[in-house]
C-alpha cells in the first residue's frame, strides 16, 4: 500500500502543474500538506483487481484518473476550512490562513474544474458523470450537516444521510471509477460501489468515535463534535443514556453550544468509560461486513487482499 | 432573441430540480434572480447556425447543454458575492445574505458539479473538457484580478489577461460547446471560439466603461472599480492623462483605497467629460471587429444575423 504513495504523489505533482498558474500556490499548499491518499489508492486497486490495461500509456492514465479524486478531496477541504474558519489542516496552516479566503475559494474551484477536465481526458462520459455527481452529493451532504448543527433530536437516518453525502459518496466514486476504467460490467461497478460506500460509512463512523478519544493518546484535539454541535453516534448514545434531568441539561448546552472546555473533556472521558466508543465501532463493523461481502466474489489475489486489509485498517484505526 | 428566454428558463428550472435537494434553495435563489442568459443563448445560436440535429430529443439535449453555462455562471456569481461580501445581485439580495456564506459556497459547488454531470450526459468528452477548462480559467482569472487590486502600475496586458480569464473564457466556451454539439469541424469550433472570446473581451471592456457612467442615467451605483482599486481601461487612460503631481496623488489614494465618495463621483464625471469612455468603447470595437470577421464566412441566415446583432448590442449597451 505504502509503496504506491510516491507514484501517486508524482502523478499529483504533474496534475498540479496543469492548473492555471494563479491558482497553483494555494492548491499545491493543500495537496502537499499530506494525507493518506486513500481515494486514489482505492481507485487504483479496484482498477487493477479487474485487470485494467496498463500498457500503451494506460498506467499513466490510471494514475492521473486516481489523482483526480485527491484533487476533488483537497478542493472540498479548502472550501471546508474557509467555512469552518479552521486554522490547521493535516497539521499545517490551512490554505486560507496563508493565502486568504478569496484565493482559497477560487483555487478550490480551479482544482475541482481541472480535476473534471482530467477525468474528461480519459474519454469516458460515464467517468465524468460519476465524478461530477459525487462532487454534487458531497457538497449537498455538507449542507445537510450544516442544517443539522445543534439539533439534539437528530434522527439516526439523518446522521447517516449526512455522512453518506459528505464522506461515503466520494469513496464510492473512487471505487466505481477504478472499475469503469477497467471496463467492468455494470454488475462489477455496482459491487465496487457498494464496497466503497460501505467503507466510507464505516470510515466516518470510526472518525466520529475517535472524536471522543483521549486527546493525549491520539495526539490531536478531540471533542470537536460536542463543541460544534454535531450529534454523532457517540453523542447520540451518550445522550440516550442520560436521566431525563441530565438530558435536559445536555440538550440545553448542546443547542446553545455552551459546553466549557472542561465539560467537553469530561464528557468524552465519561463516554469512553461507558464503553460507548466500542458500541460505535460495532456499528461501523456492520458496514465493514457489507463492504467485505460485496467484493468476496471477485478474483482472488494481492489486490483483493489489500482491499480487505483496508477494512481492517479502518476498523482498528486509533488516530 | 427574447423569444428564447422562456424556453431557456424552463430548461433551467428542470435542471435545478436535479440538484441534490439541500443545495436547491440557495442555487435557485441565484439562478432565478434574473440575468440576460447571454451564455446559453450563444450556445443555442452557434449550434443552430451549424444545423444541429434537434430531432429525437436533440432539442431538449441542446437546451440542457446551453443551460449548464448559466449554471456555471451562477455558481461563480455565488462564490464571488461571498468573496466580495456583495449585498445585491441582479437587483435582489445576494444568496449569501439570505442563506449564509457556508450554504452559498456549498450550493455553488453543487451547482457547478451538477452542471458538469449534465455536460457529461451529452456523451462527448470534448464538451466535458471545454466546460471544465473554462471553469478553471474563470477561477484563475479572478485570482489574477485579486493580485492586481490597488496596483496603479497594472500593465494593459495584465488587465487583458484578467478579463480574458474572468469573462471571455466562459463566453468562448459557450460558443465552442454549441459548435461541438452540432458536430462542427475543428476549424468551425475554432471560429466560434474566436467569436466568443472576442465578444467576451468587448463585453467586459464596455462593462468597465459603464462603471464610470452617470449613476442616475444607468440606474445603478457606479465608480466601484475606482473604489475597489481595479485599474480598468477608463482609469488607466485617466491616470495617463494626469500631470505628474496629480498622478502622484491619484496613485497614493488608489493604492490605499482612500477615495471619498465625492472624489469617486467627481473623477467619473471628469473621465466622461474628457471623452475617455468613448476611447474605451473604441477599444472594445477592435474586439467586436475580430468577432465579426471570425463568423462572416459561416452560412448566412437568421441565426448568423442574431450573432451579429449581439455584437451591436454589446457595442451600444448603455446600462
Amino acid at each position: 500500500m505504502a509503496l504506491e504513495l510516491p507514484f501517486i504523489n508524482r502523478a499529483l505533482d504533474h496534475l498540479l502543474q496543469e492548473l492555471p498558474a494563479p491558482s497553483r500556490p494555494a492548491a499545491r499548499h493543500t495537496v502537499e500538506a499530506g494525507g493518506k491518499r486513500l481515494r486514489p489508492l482505492l481507485c487504483l486497486l479496484c482498477a487493477r483487481l479487474l485487470g485494467a490495461d496498463e500498457s500503451n500509456g494506460g498506467r499513466e492514465r490510471l494514475y492521473r484518473l486516481a489523482c483526480t479524486l485527491e484533487m476533488l478531496h483537497a478542493a472540498t477541504l479548502m472550501h471546508d476550512d474557509v467555512i469552518d474558519n479552521a486554522d490547521l489542516r493535516r497539521g499545517q496552516p490551512a490554505a486560507h490562513t496563508v493565502y486568504g479566503n478569496t484565493e482559497a475559494i477560487l483555487a478550490g474551484d480551479a482544482l475541482l474544474s481541472t480535476a473534471n477536465a482530467c477525468v474528461a481526458a480519459c474519454g469516458s462520459t460515464k467517468l465524468c458523470d460519476v465524478f461530477a455527481r459525487a462532487t454534487a452529493e458531497t457538497a449537498a451532504g455538507e449542507i445537510l450537516e450544516l442544517h443539522a448543527l445543534r439539533n439534539c433530536n437528530l434522527a439516526s437516518e439523518e446522521y447517516l444521510a449526512i455522512i453518506r453525502g459528505k464522506t461515503a459518496c466520494l469513496i464510492r466514486a473512487a471505487c466505481e471509477m477504478g472499475a469503469i476504467f477497467a471496463n467492468a460490467s455494470d454488475e462489477q461497478v455496482a459491487a465496487f460501489g457498494t464496497y466503497g460506500e460501505a467503507l466510507g460509512m464505516a470510515f466516518q463512523i470510526v472518525d466520529d468515535a475517535l472524536d471522543v478519544a483521549d486527546a493525549e493518546v491520539i495526539g490531536k484535539p478531540t471533542g470537536g463534535d460536542l463543541r460544534e454541535g454535531k450529534l454523532t453516534p457517540p453523542l447520540q448514545l451518550w445522550r440516550a443514556s442520560l436521566s431525563p434531568e441530565e438530558r435536559e441539561v445536555f440538550n440545553d448546552k448542546f443547542t446553545r453550544g455552551a459546553f466549557t472546555e472542561e465539560e467537553v473533556a469530561d464528557t468524552c472521558k465519561k463516554i469512553r468509560a461507558a464503553g460507548i466508543d466500542t458500541q460505535v465501532r460495532a456499528m461501523a463493523q456492520g458496514y465493514l461486513d457489507t463492504a467485505k461481502d460485496a467484493i468476496m466474489s471477485l478474483p482472488k489475489g494481492s489486490d483483493l487482499d489489500v482491499l480487505l486489509e483496508i477494512l481492517t485498517y479502518v476498523r482498528d484505526r486509533r488516530k
